[in-house]
């Protein structure tokens, strides 16, 4: 009973499990590969998150701090795990800084990889510089610099918004849905139209998915309080006159071409699998799912049950998820690792 | 530290809070007002749950026989929570069965209602037998009757699942989107193809929200191995010619007006929120949204916090929730109010 349980990752998902088995005071070890906890939201520079509008450096910013508090919670910055045996309760892992832990449970929280638009060649990242990524724009705003166009940071009139780049498109090996990003874009559309009250934004989607009451806070006050504007449309290419992008494709409810300039071009980017999965799976000995992310075995009674008997996962590392469910999973994952331990305990009593 | 915690509803969140506490030694009340636990799965009969294709009988049974045998839970069925007061760690309830409790915090996970549909007259419900819900297909499929016309048991040759009726839907008042129909109705869908593999099954729908994996599992998956076919429509009427009912609208795609003829009429049927909503709002002092749902005042560090301190808040009872989701929550709201009660004392202290 006094071994900890080994969390990878410490992100939303990793945090909220950290937290919860402090507040129980079972130890924990987060073991995280970059150089600071947080997770995307922190990392990538977020903005102002869905769906409550506070800025990530407080939201999470704030569950990393308290985290960091915790007696019960030993943080391992800029550390993988190499090798890991053992079974339920009675766990080895090997880390990338040489030092072995004995742990009861593991529970994976090792998220997802940005969608890195290059791979999207025909959408212009990487040969405009004003075509840019969600991320890029979160960082603009939560930085304070404001949304503006790299080439000559002057402030955009037209900006387009493109949704889903790298989700929904087999040309490019990319079948899923990112989930979020509709809700996101629609999110950061209003946050470029209260900065800049002049600048028209268009948002280009095949089905505008911001489920559930996402529906009257997202997609309904942009449109109505924000006037942010709504094309169904296939993008065939982003090109440039000289002067102006030139957003090109057909709008696929009126059945045209068109042939419309921006300023900016902002590519909502979908979440990939991480790409270190296919090395966590192999070391951790879990099951992927079609698309590469780690397969979750039980979503009932026992969730976050991966493949393997001790081993749990949560958040976007089992598809492409949102910041707070992923926190909920995280402690769902948490209570399924005590709820585990719990029964073999009975078990072997 | 003796008292228990107040559990308001005893369907997936309730059952997954309940378990959560009971796991690490805390008791927990689960006062429920229907006559026994399970919630919408287990009271309407759900047939094979989104995402893992279980039985809801198993899936949440399970999660019901489980906290059934749990010593630290005490369950009241066919009861209400009448009266609410006190401060967190010291709240009185007083019970519609003549009781009281005195409780440290309150989780309120008292779901949702299911959209009724005569309150959509010119779709057909209560007007042809042969319109249905998607409520009562679950139960045509978990009975093992199997998919049939009401009004002569025959096998429907010619399927139509009309999506969002009550939700998406400003004429009604349902503004909101159900997050889950276009999931479940894929699901639904590829049961009846299943079953019945001459039926043809149609989706009618205004954006496909198959979100995250359920794009493949679900949307793809229906279409490509269950040939469910999906036409972006807006539905205007159901009528019957006597012998079929008859769908009227417009193909929003190809811009034509569409009357087509069908066996059976599906309404996939959104999520309101609790119709007891306004009584719990009053009687346990929390807000409600603008919708009805309750509020929830935070979503990260102290998951699931309505807008009084110690009461709680997890699932369909914030707005339109997934079963998975909806247990993740609960776990996540038990952990809040420990580490609430954590945090308390050490202030105390």
């Amino acid at each position: 009973m006094t071994k900890p349980v080994l969390i990878v990752g410490g992100g939303p998902a990793g945090l909220a499990a950290a937290h919860s088995l402090a507040t129980v005071g079972k130890q924990s070890i987060i073991v995280e590969k970059e150089d600071k906890l947080g997770g995307a939201p922190i990392l990538s520079g977020y903005a102002k998150l869905v769906p409550t509008g506070e800025w990530a450096k407080d939201a999470i910013g704030g569950m990393v701090t308290r985290v960091e508090g915790e007696d019960a919670v030993t943080i391992l910055t800029n550390t993988k795990v190499t090798e890991f045996g053992g079974s339920p309760g009675d766990f080895q892992a090997r880390l990338s800084n040489g030092d072995n832990a004995q742990v009861e449970a593991a529970i994976l929280c090792s998220g997802f990889t940005h969608f890195d638009s290059v791979n999207k060649p025909e959408w212009g990242f990487g040969t405009f510089q004003d075509v840019v990524t969600t991320t890029q724009v979160e960082q603009m705003i939560s930085s304070g610099q404001g949304v503006r166009c790299p080439s000559d940071s002057r402030k955009p009139k037209r900006v387009a918004i493109l949704l889903c780049v790298g989700s929904r498109d087999r040309q490019i090996g990319r079948e899923w849905c990112s989930k979020i990003c509709c809700t996101v874009s629609s999110n950061l559309a209003m946050e470029i139209r209260e900065e800049l009250p002049d600048c028209h934004v268009y948002i280009y989607y095949m089905d505008i998915r911001t489920f559930g009451l996402n529906e009257t806070k997202y997609y309904w006050r942009s449109q109505e309080e924000f006037k942010v504007k709504y094309i169904k449309a296939r993008i065939a290419e982003v090109t440039s006159d000289g002067e102006k992008l030139i957003v090109k494709g057909e709008d696929t409810l009126v059945k045209r071409p068109i042939t419309i300039p921006f300023d900016l071009v902002v590519h909502a980017i979908g979440m990939d699998p991480n790409v270190d999965n296919p090395e966590i799976a192999s070391t951790f000995g879990v099951d992927l799912q079609e698309h590469g992310h780690i397969d979750a075995a039980n979503c009932y009674g026992a969730m976050g049950q991966t493949t393997r008997a001790g081993v749990y996962v949560a958040g976007a590392a089992m598809g492409p998820e949102t910041i707070d469910d992923s926190i909920a999973q995280g402690h769902a994952a948490a209570m399924a690792v005590l709820s585990g331990l719990k029964e073999a305990i009975g078990k072997t009593a």
